[in-house]
């Protein structure tokens, strides 16, 4: 299956790899984690290597500045009148914490068993860096190829984009362009290797709930005040029903759903073996009427990220504390508007409180969902790059976010898809995320080789 | 109303103001926290030095080892025919977390506005060093009076007191005495002054609820796997109905309560506007049928002293956790068992689960409620003092526990009650505990004056 254009990749690969992978590295080691302000130097750092390298491949490079940590924008223009490939990427990463259950050092990357073991090793350092190196070798074999080429990477992906989100009207001529690749999704895996053609949305938030203004002793004051705690749990326990819908008033109104033809384009069939292999998972959520993989792909969730609240070190302590908080994320379908879902959760959460408790929120980015069709140019010809790496080509949704990609889409004027060769077995945003050997390898192929048949196919 | 004795002690005390503070400073610059295993050093170092100062005093002193920090047991026997006080206080204290809502370093005292502040600056260290000081004035002025004095003096009420309840049958012997003040209790204000003579008990535990063996990404995995967060509030937000009842099967079974004429004898008028004063508290709790002050001394509570899980730190982290945790206290009265009631929670816990969400618990100490007579002779001639020194006595229960007091109870075959003169305001197990100057001598004053009484009247 795999033809003469893939076989150019795979011996390029092959005489470059130790030098790819120290550059890999390199990337890997700057510890740049947008969401803690402690990283802030780091993320800068990152940002400024990327550029670096990018110009060095012979790019005209910029930095777009904005209210947090700016975007590289990249671009190669062989021909104004050439076809136009945008790639989409960011530089940030997540938080590492809980340090102790990381294997090796988060920011310093080891191979073990033919996996790299970094925070971004996948998300989205790897993936990213996969593309920059395909661009490199497609380059390097068609100089003078009719395609041009162009890089948005952020710094804020992690949190949100908002930084991206606020500039990107501002540049949208800049963006300009035909084909627009998100590489930061993945498929299930190598035996069903699959392109993505959407994501859900997201939005997040933080919520605090407040009974006193001190931690009290829970001898002296239990069965008299109101533990924040026990408010919490109960304002949280009522929003998903027994039949794992969503009960939060107008949560679903906006939701517009796909026909029974649309659906059928999907893979939808849910392995529940590779999931309890891939995660140990053992208790399973279902949403009646919805298989467990419509509901990672289609339907919305509200999710708690994290909940925290009184004595929480060893041994115990009698406390009843002042306050309990919770990070809470909806991920979102068309037509789920991020700051309405705000609003109805902020309504929900104050109308089922105790009377008297304080309630505190506090909102992160978001992004609404976005769908690209199956059918479209763009589509066709990543599906044609995959069948000449994988063999084969299934079209999936993502039940995670890309929250930029709707409006790279809008100001870019681009058709967009997002391939990409990460897999659950991953471990993104979680301790020892990893990323294979052969999935860098297979992601570089895909990339390098779709650029050429971008190159041919897209006038025609 | 305060009469000649009282006198004397009052002007021991200015005479000896100094000294008494700064050993009480010295005792409380120890971080005794028995809970945390990195102070095991420091637990040990306070052991001693109450044990010398005891010993200072003309007390034969003894450690009492056990499996985890020891007793110090002190001993001034006069004649082994006159009456004898034990009196029971810890030199352990709670963890200070979290440090940064500590106005001064909680283990280097402050006095600030007539109030000493640091961690056990009323629990126990205070209120045991006043009961010490009064020893040892009431041996100056009375070395010859027929009164033996015990003291006993654990390392680990703030844990359960697992030590000591282990080893207490072995000492039984050496617990012999006529009347036991428990003095780690206290009073609603001076306005009140009141003798507790009784305490809930208490049973602690850690739940952690488990759906995963690694921590996913809410994206990939939102949907199908059942968050442990969500299944952990569903647990928790059951166990108190909307009449603010506890819902577990089998709870109230063993509860006893008071006859109308027992009741009459508490003192349970609630004063909201105090506890809104004294804790900022805007939200009640409200058991249907029982007042807030009620509910507080006589009935049953099951409160979260902590909850965690998932991603905790600045930021956002869209990740769904392996497991959440959290640590449980139940107040109990009698004629509950902790260990009876662990298992009704933890049958109660695996029966709410979600299928296949794994259950870990782990059981801390615990301590049945004990409750004395107001009209034992104990109870009067400590009511006695108290009026010489305050000039009244209400009777009260108390909301907290001092686990350990049944079983000195039941071995030393002493009356016990359960003086003091903490209050609300010292803010214990919270940042910035205080003790009032004013406190610490008027305890002083109403522990040394009811030695004189108890060796005047016991035989009476």
């Amino acid at each position: 299956m795999k033809n003469a254009g893939v076989s150019f990749y795979t011996e390029w690969y092959k005489k470059h790899e130790k030098a790819i992978f120290e550059d890999y590295f390199t990337l890997l080691r700057f510890p740049s984690v947008s969401a803690q302000p402690k990283h802030k130097k780091d993320v800068l750092a990152c940002c400024e290597w990327v550029q670096n390298y990018l110009k060095k491949m012979g790019f005209s490079t910029t930095k777009w500045e904005g209210p947090g940590y700016p975007t590289v924008f990249a671009e190669r223009i062989v021909d104004p009148k050439a076809p136009t490939v945008l790639i989409y990427g960011h530089y940030d990463v997540q938080p590492a914490e809980p340090f102790d259950l990381w294997k090796s050092n988060p920011f310093e990357p080891e191979i073990r068993k033919g996996r790299v073991y970094a925070r971004g090793a996948e998300d989205n350092k790897g993936q990213n860096f996969y593309s920059i190196t395909a661009v490199r070798a497609f380059i390097e074999k068609n100089p003078q190829m009719k395609l041009n080429i162009k890089f948005v990477i952020e710094g804020e992906e992690e949190m949100g984009s908002e930084t991206l989100h606020a500039i990107v009207l501002k540049h949208a001529k800049e963006l300009k362009a035909d084909h627009l690749l998100v590489v930061d999704m993945g498929m299930n895996s190598f035996e069903r290797p699959s392109l993505s053609v959407g994501g859900r949305g997201i939005t997040t938030m933080q919520v605090t709930l407040r009974s006193m203004d001190t931690d009290v002793h829970s001898g002296g004051f239990g069965g008299i005040v109101y533990n924040p705690i026990r408010a919490l749990t109960e304002v949280l326990a009522k929003v998903i029903d027994k039949k794992g819908h969503i009960t939060i008033p107008g949560f679903y109104d906006a939701v517009k759903g796909l026909s029974a033809k649309e659906k059928g384009l999907f893979d939808l069939e849910f392995d529940e073996a590779l999931c309890r292999k891939e995660c140990g998972a053992r208790a399973f959520h279902k949403e009646e009427g919805y298989s467990q993989l419509e509901s990672n792909f289609l339907r919305p969730t509200f999710e708690v990220n994290g909940i925290w609240g009184g004595y929480t070190d060893d041994g115990f302590k009698t406390v009843i504390p002042k306050e309990a908080h919770a990070k809470i994320s909806c991920r979102l379908v068309p037509d789920q508007m991020p700051e309405a879902v705000n609003k109805m959760v902020e309504k929900y959460i104050r109308d089922s409180v105790p009377k008297g408790m304080e309630v505190e929120m506090q909102f992160y980015g978001g992004g609404e969902a976005c769908w690209a069709s199956p059918l479209s140019k763009t589509a066709k010809i990543m599906q044609e790059a995959y069948r000449e790496v994988f063999g084969n080509c299934y079209i999936i949704s993502c039940g995670g976010s890309v929250p930029i990609t709707k409006d790279l889409a809008k100001y870019s004027g681009a058709e967009f898809v997002l391939p990409g060769t990460a897999q659950d077995i991953d471990n993104i945003h979680a301790p020892n995320e990893s990323f294979g050997l052969e999935q860098f390898e297979k992601g570089f192929l895909l990339i390098a080789r779709s650029l050429e048949l971008f190159a041919q196919k897209s006038q025609s």
